[in-house]
């Protein structure tokens, strides 16, 4: 018997019996393949966690590996994506990791009907995944950082800095935090990401690396300046939330946070109640420029440009 | 400045300009997205590499890294698909070895012309890479493991044992032993895979576990028995080669040796002669049962199961 063989049949195939109607052929052959028919676009990103980089060692590693797929599937949300395909790779230490690391995939694999399509699993000093995803979107509509237009307002789905806060309290011996499973179990936007793909929006992406990091990439990719206040930035719910506790860091915490997977986006001003109805936060505005600024009653606010880098 | 996405950019992004003609978003948003034209079926495999798991701690990086991409196209040969994308998760030490991983990446995909249509680079305590590749072939002519028939002939596209006997020059210490390049740089049937297709066979995986392995791969999901004749497989050209070196081992080396990335299949009888023309090995003969056999003189030899194992 040939046990890595066993593992991914007994661990993965059983386990995750969902095959989406567009596959032609799933797991368990070299390669697995899709017939997208016309009218829409096939949509993929891929995305990797590694042990002791993307979580502390004493995370549970089914928690640490299903927020890697959520990360992953936040990616889909952004671009206004249907998720269903999902292709593993899991590198793991021993037996043990895998097992646990298959547990917290399969659980996410089927709390959004997803297909298990490929993948494999191999043993490595470090435990680690890497998720693909792949979703479907109709033709010609998917949402890209490159469309935000001059004029528009600036919107959030979902909230910021709670992830690190949770971050935070488990690194510091708080493990049962007030914030800890906004850490361990991210919430992908991907109703929100269909919704606002619906609506017409153009321009999203997912925060990941801190609010005001991915706005840069907005910005830069779009050509145009990103202006967010503060005053509408303290409205956030999590702001509230933080401030209760981290006083006046709360502020930073969301503008620097990270691994936040809201929606940052941008609408033309005609949108504005259609948005405030679905729960969307105005954060600010884009007018001509190339930069990402923080404003304060009207003035230049400085702020140290910030975000998580690899290699720095 | 963030290093980060300035070394995606440097690294990667400007080193590799090639955009497919059904890519309608590339890389540098969340995801890529793809528009697949009616006639065709996407088809897209994932495999991983892991230092002192994959490749010998000595192998210089860009080598390992090349390794990793060659043989994951290696998976949409077996397809008969035309390779056209690549998504990458490359985990690396430093700043060094991602240099060095992306020069590797970089090579090859100049080589095939692929988009690097998406990825991301993150630190990690071991050097690592997953590479998830993209293909396309005419609907419903995917070659597939699981469409051997009764009465097939078994088939070789490539070489076995070569790399094999590579990987222990190199540990050995015979770092430009003869064999060495088979180990470094395999060679993915692509053009072998299309052709194949274009022949009408149907029946197709690469051989990455050692023959006989994956050999059973076929033999469980096709529901045959797989039976090799040795008087056949001593005729393949690696192993005269092998046999020069190895003596009687040459022949285990065939058999189990590994990441050889030939391309086993099967055809119905009447392919023979065009299956000679192209230079592909008789190697046996497919028939009722279920398991994997070797033959010699018409009589059964048995042989220990082998091939590479990660939990075993």
């Amino acid at each position: 018997m040939n046990h890595e063989f066993d593992a991914i049949s007994r661990l993965f195939r059983q386990r995750v019996p969902f095959q989406h109607a567009f596959t032609t052929l799933g797991n368990g052959d070299d390669a697995s393949a899709h017939d997208i028919p016309e009218g829409f676009e096939f949509v993929i990103s891929t995305d990797t966690a590694v042990e002791s980089i993307h979580w502390p060692n004493d995370t549970p590693l089914d928690i640490a590996a299903s927020r890697a797929v959520l990360a992953a599937l936040s990616d889909l949300a952004a671009m206004g994506a249907e998720p269903a395909w999902v292709w593993l790779a899991v590198m793991a230490k021993d037996t043990a990791a895998l097992e646990s690391m298959s547990q917290g995939i399969v659980r996410v694999c089927h709390e959004h009907q997803l297909e298990l399509a490929g993948g494999d699993t191999v043993r490595s000093p470090t435990n680690a995944l890497n998720v693909t995803v792949g979703g479907l979107v109709p033709k010609g509509l998917t949402m890209q950082r490159s469309l935000a237009q001059n004029n528009d307002e600036i919107w959030l789905m979902g909230e910021l800095g709670l992830s690190a806060a949770g971050l935070m309290q488990w690194q510091t011996n708080h493990k049962t935090g007030c914030f800890v499973h906004h850490f361990q179990k991210p919430t992908p936007q991907l109703k929100a990401g269909i919704t606002l793909r619906k609506m017409g929006i153009q321009c999203c992406l997912d925060v990941s690396d801190g609010l005001l990091q991915d706005a840069s990439h907005i910005s830069k990719a779009s050509q145009v300046a990103m202006c967010f206040e503060t005053e509408k930035i303290q409205k956030i719910a999590s702001y509230q939330q933080l401030q209760a506790i981290h006083g006046s860091h709360a502020l930073e915490l969301i503008l620097h946070g990270g691994e936040d997977y809201a929606l940052l986006f941008t609408a033309t001003q005609d949108k504005h109640q259609q948005l405030l109805a679905i729960g969307a936060y105005p954060l600010g505005y884009c007018k001509q420029g190339h930069e990402v600024k923080l404003m304060s009653h009207g003035e230049e606010v400085k702020f140290k440009h910030q975000g998580y880098d690899h290699f720095a």
